[in-house]
């Protein structure tokens, strides 16, 4: 079975946080791609990357960049799939605003779904959701993967409403 | 045929932006319900909409908010569709900061895939890409639609080269 | 006698600073209940804990979150009860920006009382004083707590006026 | 029966925005007073006024400004009463964030119960359901002030499914 | 003679602006080029251009565009040619931050020289500067230009003294 | 008698701002000169103005700018005076943020004594403090200043009280 | 001799700041008190202190403070002495903003002479140029210590010339 | 040869930042001239530098600074040459911003080439593409430049391609 996720980066400092987008992909059986393609010193890359995209059987890219982030926005004109964004606060960035409004502001006909700075599980997540918005399986898997989340919480609110915070804060 | 995209917004003076994503998806020929869901002032609403969105057939959810926007994060906390968020710069809004960063900045787990400020055309656009994701037909007609997007470009600078810079600015 | 103050945050991780709230109520003698509550983790026990606040006997409920922070709006819009909104920085958040906007910006109709960012303490200052705003005997306690603030100021400044503030400085 | 909401301004050019707190408490039938209070031009005036706050029956007090917004934290740091704070975006001011911030950002010790920015409507609310927190009576009012939020928007959405978007548009 | 300047721009809702820049040139008889280059809309048409541009003749590129700008970066990577940037402030721009952060937040090798906000003329004079960094003629004519802006500032300097502030203001 | 403030402004459109400067001086009875000295335009004519204000009589320099505003600190650093910068909003600004930053924000060694934003007054008036510092006749008129804001906002709420906020409104 | 500068702080934690106001006065034999004084937890001592300056023989206040900082404006608001103000970036200050807006955004009619963030020695710099605005001698002091700024410059100009970059940057 | 590009900077404490600057252009075989000027600590130095710099050969000169940044405006103010800006982050900055905004908001006639914050790197690429915009040997080297960032890229997408992210993450 071909990929139907592509997980592209500006750079191979941007893995840490990218790698967290397959993790995600990984523990739900979503076959994907993940590569390094710059739309500043590769844009040719970029180009036939995107351009070959649909055809290649993905059905979303999630792209991840710093700064003044142009490759999710970039992708996003070169392709009808969908494209999820992932701010990257990289070191000079001021803050993460530089990534967050070059991925995020996009004009009229170019939308990148953008998530939080930083936020590659999320961007993988995100990725499955779309993948699962017409296979019914990943849907469902997607339900259990909510399941869990809210099963940790209420543990946490058990173990915190028996123990008491002063003792879970000692322990820390 | 059932609606595949659910628009929703926390108050009818959100119409104006919410309505370009409608009218998006019109164009298309993907059908889509709209209607008004608070996160604050009908939250039972909220969770019974969000919660039978998927067996109702959608597979996308549209949802706009201005101010400390809760209704894109809520919604995407009780469905496993993906949900595309707009923020929207209402009257005492801090120039559209609060709206951008309550809908962006989701805690791991539930991402909200976010677009620009004020836009509702994108989110239609975007919605209908994840429509497309599994679906060639839509993938084909958004592909003519950057086509005409390329065109507009190629005569607004054909125009702009005969004629030359001062008559343009002249007409206007 | 029932806990008149009810303290909530998104994740237990937010219990460093949510503490802080507890350990002023306890030096006021002010009975609390504390445990953990996630809006887009747990939304119906959110819908619950809310809902039933008012009579378990509540009188005001702290709450607590970082990112995008929907935890207190929600809370608000789901209780008459008074919320008291601490915005939590969080690794991944802008600087706090993110948490203080989606707690402070709320629509009208349903306010949060927001303090400072990370401000638990003041959290459990206000909540007292909304306690004591009825209840002589807590007003009473928090005019002492006032004045001990600034005896502690005059003692500071009286030793800087006599060591001088290069002896301060040296013994730092 | 003597006020138990105070609402003071820094200036009468504030009127506007603090008007909707006296609106809302009218509306709840909740005893106000309402004067013009300077912590830069009239600070013995605020001191005396904070000062005697809780001994004329006060429960709460309301107090907006902007710019450099010293009045609320000045005048919590002078009584043990819940002071709610709005910020206001007066002329040259910097799009209200000098306003949030030096009313949200309390130190230590002193907070404020911060609205959002022009929040004078929701500043009523909140004073209201402070003296709601102890008041059964009240807190009913609240409860049947936030039904009619919700069948405020349940008619609208009513509306707009029934006459569909396009012709709501058209009307307005 | 061959144009030394490539005028570009996302869009012809720029021209206001950049028509500053051509009007700049053409006040010191500084041949250039002007037409519209989308980078998210035409991504080809800016491949071929910015490829071509110093075959061409071309010695600099100004290049503007709003929200999140790629335009100018975009073009940076795909000629060795200097890229001067214009940040527009488009409608539903966030006050312009985000143009101006995606211009001048340039990954480390490929800068973009970036101007003010909506800074078109400033950017048609750094052009002519870096056409004047190896052209004395040009270099004698910017030399004028400068001397031109301070007789004006020294000529409304006397006025102002002469006549005094008052007889100014009245008059305006 | 000789002036004892020079006002100063980078360009004659700072006027409306600046004048309110010359004007509570002028309430006061204290000499000054008002001109245009432009940093960027005329830097020596900026050097001359600021090397000689003290042997002219100078006490203090009131300097205003807008954008990238240089003029004050320029000054600063040319003078062993103390100087008052003026933050001015001028068009193409970004919200007033970065004439702020680059008035307040000297290096150590060159303060400037930066005022609100758009604060012509507010310089005036420093200004006015800082001859008063050791003139008493100046310091008495600084009171009475005072004393008439303290009564101005005294009668204000008297009004207010004795009308009531409903006829005020009614009123405007 | 009494002293003439005083610098107040809101509390002992900022000595480390505050105390390179001292040290530059020491350097020019400018003899100043220095207390520490909040006017959040100290209020009437703030106002004693404030109504008394003048004729205690200060010339100006130095008054420095962290998040909502409301010591400058306060005490501005209470003598008609210049008044310093210093921000100063506190923890869970979100990065300094909320020190300088509530410093420097003063209203009308009282204004702070605000230096940079954290600008203890630039705002003992101030405090004497205004001391010197009417004091030869203290005047010449200033040029001198400007006159070392300089030398400091052409030195490390020199050496680095001499020395070249390389083998300064290896000594690091 | 003479140098073709002059590397200024406010202060010896930028060179770590400026050098890169130096290094690129070592890099290309441009020669450089590197010193430190102060704006605020040796204004006659700046202008003396300023205005003698096409005279000595320089084609473009690069100025960085910190804080409240004059130096690279200034110089811009006094040399027809193109002036490439550097903002620095200094300690005390906020978060970089005041530099930015100093450098780039420059008003109309008297531009600034902006680079990114810390971006000594690019600042010195820049210098070079506009000492190539007339030089095509210069030209052929960026062309080269450009090429070695491609192939790096490459290297790295095969490098991860190859061997997998996990394998990659787990190196590091």
């Amino acid at each position: 079975m071909n990929p139907v996720v592509g997980i592209i980066m500006g750079s191979q400092s941007d893995l840490p946080i990218m790698s967290e987008a397959a993790q995600f992909l990984d523990s739900l059986g979503i076959k994907y791609e993940l590569t390094v393609v710059s739309a500043h010193r590769t844009p040719e890359r970029m180009l036939s990357y995107a351009r070959s995209a649909r055809e290649r059987g993905l059905q979303v890219i999630v792209a991840g960049a710093g700064g003044a982030a142009h490759l999710p926005g970039m992708v996003a004109s070169l392709t009808s799939l969908p494209v999820v964004g992932v701010p990257i606060k990289s070191s000079n960035s001021i803050d993460g605003w530089d990534s967050i409004l070059s991925i995020l502001q996009m004009p009229a006909g170019i939308p990148v779904a953008t998530v939080a700075l930083n936020g590659g599980r999320n961007a993988g997540i995100l990725a499955a959701s779309i993948v699962g918005a017409s296979d019914a399986e990943v849907g469902k898997k997607l339900d259990d993967f909510k399941k869990s989340l809210k099963e940790t919480v209420e543990e946490s609110a058990k173990n915190l409403e028996e123990k008491g915070w002063k003792s879970i804060l000692d322990k820390e």
